[in-house]
């Protein structure tokens, strides 16, 4: 028996004492990026073990070539239960430019905001106040019978320079940390007052090509107007993959893509999403994707092909009359559902190899290939979790999608094979790398409210 | 009356002093790029106003910023002779990579070829032999009565590069350099045993646009798939420019382009421009300019749009999931006929916009532009020149055309409203800027027997 009410009790009974570690954690300056940071990096992994430690758990600081990981372990108060593991970072982002703070990023204090009260300084959102949350829920279950969960911890220190260290770390701890779902804190609100869960993660596949035309850079008044050039080819290659609708054209492009369900659909109809404020924010006014698909389907649930970057011939101060003997571009494509990125690369090569003249050829390089992400709409473990959260906010989760990839999600997905549970409770404006971060105090609180009911509902 | 048989008896015999001569030049290391050989310029002036006072001319060296111009000036012998401009230039490109030469670049001697002998080193064509067959016929006139034309020579320092002094130096001496037409030494025969005339060069107008779309760069995860993308944009117009047949589809673009009359078209027919040849040296095999015209005339006689370069986004090693807020393009066109360069630019200006999408402006940068220069075919003055030529070689010469622009062609036409004469008996192995550069001692020989006979022709 889950006892779930006197766990959220002590959570309301330990709000200020919560409150204090929070500004503790963050007054650590535990900035990743700057040698100069690394004995703050390395007390917050000191003080996480602490904590972790004092409640219970066997935690320990595990060095790598970077930053230490955290990682601690406790076992639930009954058996068979289900065993999680929780991912946070304790790393932040450096504080320049410091001059437009309005108090010490690392005084960590409660400040007054016309919505309530927020939690200043640089962490308090990303991602120090968020796991955080969860470690208060872990806290309560201990102070009043015990943890629902088998857990694992692994909080990681350099989350802000791309975890380099991560890959080699699971590798060389992949029973250690295999569990039955990861869950993540890193992970926004719809909005103040709306939950969500994170369901599905764009995926990624990177390509670059260059295309040859004549042996060498040749002189526009000798060749102008007989000799191919590569730029040419590449702009009707760019041109030719958009269709006026703003389809990729791409044979075989569409495969493994899954239309929502209906249900998500609707919700994501009912959010009333403002295209208009989100264009209108860096200078435009027009989605520029399909045209029978909304801005949030955009950018969430559909796949699109960006050209990153295009160099060829003279690019510098002023003209030359030089025909290039070469041109490159870069593209991303965003995967969702079951695209294949293999198949989408090969899809892509060819389509560009069709277009290319006889004088011309193609030079491919792969810059990555990720799959896009998915938890299940319908599993267990996304209704048990949505009903969760509707009992903390008396509202249903939003079932968002990040239109990015979360490196670190696929990372465990690829090498542990587990799927995530995100879970977050930032807001858009929480100015997360910027001057004047915060996070919500109600954020806060009913996270670790949150969490406990999640776990609660998890083994339940 | 012209006495043009005694003039060419005098050019045979003066052929071994007039090698000498131009050996004695040759020898001056008028390297004009680099200030190590300002002495060396300074004394070819010296050395060229010394030869032009001994056969009669009023010659000076003339100070500029840079190295000095040398302006000679000669009365014909009769009354009411037409005034011609000659205009060549005495500095050489540098001799590196000197191991690749096969004897000292400054050497000047005679080689032993297959084809017969050659003048070897530096300068040899470009333009020492070149300007010395002018002087030379006009060495011979003097010493067989007087020359048939009131000649001013114009013989600048600083054609390698790019003739910084000379528009000044025109502006300042307008009355001086006016004449009724310019002759220029600095082009090149069809074949070892076939003339030419360079009787067009293309024109260019210069444009360089950046397209703007978002106010900053985006996260290709955050908004790929509804922010409009720049490159695409930029992409679509360049694949525009071009239909499916090679022709450019600017509104008004073949405006003022003049079909060759039948004569030069046949001319060039039956020349038999070896295609294959000419793509092949650079790699390349299929035309790819207007289906419908063959190589000649898609580099000598029909206007084109290259674009010259080409870039936006990330252009470094790997990749980044950017949307760029802009990229651009710079775009060459060379013109032809009476295509005017304003209205070019204004019509492609015009293109571009039509295809901006809503949230997507156009900035555009004039890099220069000048029309076509065109030695009209029917002319008095090229009906002599040709006779001239067909007289000396027994061969019709080419109306030939040049892809490229001629800068100091166009500034004296520009400037001074003078057109141009472009005679000159250069091949295309004679490795002007390379090592080993060699002029045919028939180039030189007869070459000096044709400008007599041209001076004769439009002195009559």
């Amino acid at each position: 028996m889950i006892r779930i009410d006197a766990t959220l009790e002590r959570l309301d009974a330990n709000r200020q004492s919560a409150l204090e570690r929070l500004f503790e954690f963050i007054r650590i300056k535990s900035i990743s990026t700057d040698p100069v940071y690394e004995g703050e990096c390395a007390r917050a992994a000191e003080w996480l073990v602490a904590e972790l430690t004092s409640i219970g758990f066997t935690a320990s600081v595990r060095p790598t070539a970077g930053h230490p990981m955290v990682v601690a372990r406790a076992k639930a108060a009954q058996r068979d239960a289900p065993h999680l593991l929780f991912y946070g970072h304790y790393d932040v982002q450096p504080v320049d430019p410091l001059e437009l703070w309005e108090s010490d990023p690392f005084g960590a204090k409660l400040v007054d905001a016309t919505t309530g009260p927020q939690i200043f300084g640089r962490g308090a959102a990303d991602d120090k106040g968020q796991l955080m949350t969860f470690i208060e829920a872990c806290r309560a279950f201990r102070e009043t019978g015990g943890l629902p969960c088998d857990l694992t911890i692994l909080l990681e220190g350099e989350e802000e320079t791309g975890s380099p260290s991560l890959p080699d770390f699971l590798a060389a701890n992949k029973k250690e940390l295999q569990a039955d779902l990861m869950l993540v804190c890193d992970t926004g609100m719809w909005d103040r007052t709306t939950p969500a869960i994170t369901t599905m993660l764009r995926g990624l596949v990177l390509e670059e090509v260059t295309i040859h035309g004549a042996n060498r850079d040749l002189h526009s008044g000798l060749y102008g107007g007989a000799a191919i050039n590569p730029i040419r080819v590449l702009a009707q290659i760019i041109a030719d993959i958009h269709d006026d609708k703003g389809r990729i054209t791409i044979p075989n492009f569409y495969d493994g893509v899954v239309e929502l369900p209906d249900e998500v659909e609707e919700q994501w109809r009912s959010l009333n999403f403002n295209e208009e404020e989100f264009l209108g924010d860096v200078g435009l006014s027009v989605p520029a994707g399909e045209a029978d698909r909304s801005v949030l389907e955009q950018i969430w649930s559909r796949p699109t092909c960006d050209v990153n970057g295009v160099s060829g011939g003279y690019t510098l101060k002023g003209s030359k009359t030089v025909l290039p003997a070469e041109a490159t571009a870069k593209f991303s494509f965003r995967l969702v559902g079951k695209q294949r990125p293999d198949a989408i690369a090969e899809s892509f090569r060819a389509f560009v190899r069709a277009r290319l003249p006889d004088d011309c050829r193609a030079e491919f390089t792969s810059h990555g290939a990720s799959p896009a992400l998915q938890l299940p709409f319908g599993s267990e473990t996304m209704s048990r979790a949505r009903r969760a959260l509707l009992a903390e906010w008396g509202k249903e989760p939003v079932l968002a999608a990040s239109g990015g990839s979360i490196p670190i999600v696929g990372a465990f997905k690829r090498d542990l094979k587990m799927d995530a549970l995100m879970v977050g409770f930032g807001l858009d404006d929480d100015r997360v790398h910027s001057p004047n971060e915060k996070y919500e105090l109600s954020s806060f609180q009913k996270g670790a409210r949150s969490w406990a009911r999640i776990l609660a509902a998890l083994a339940a």
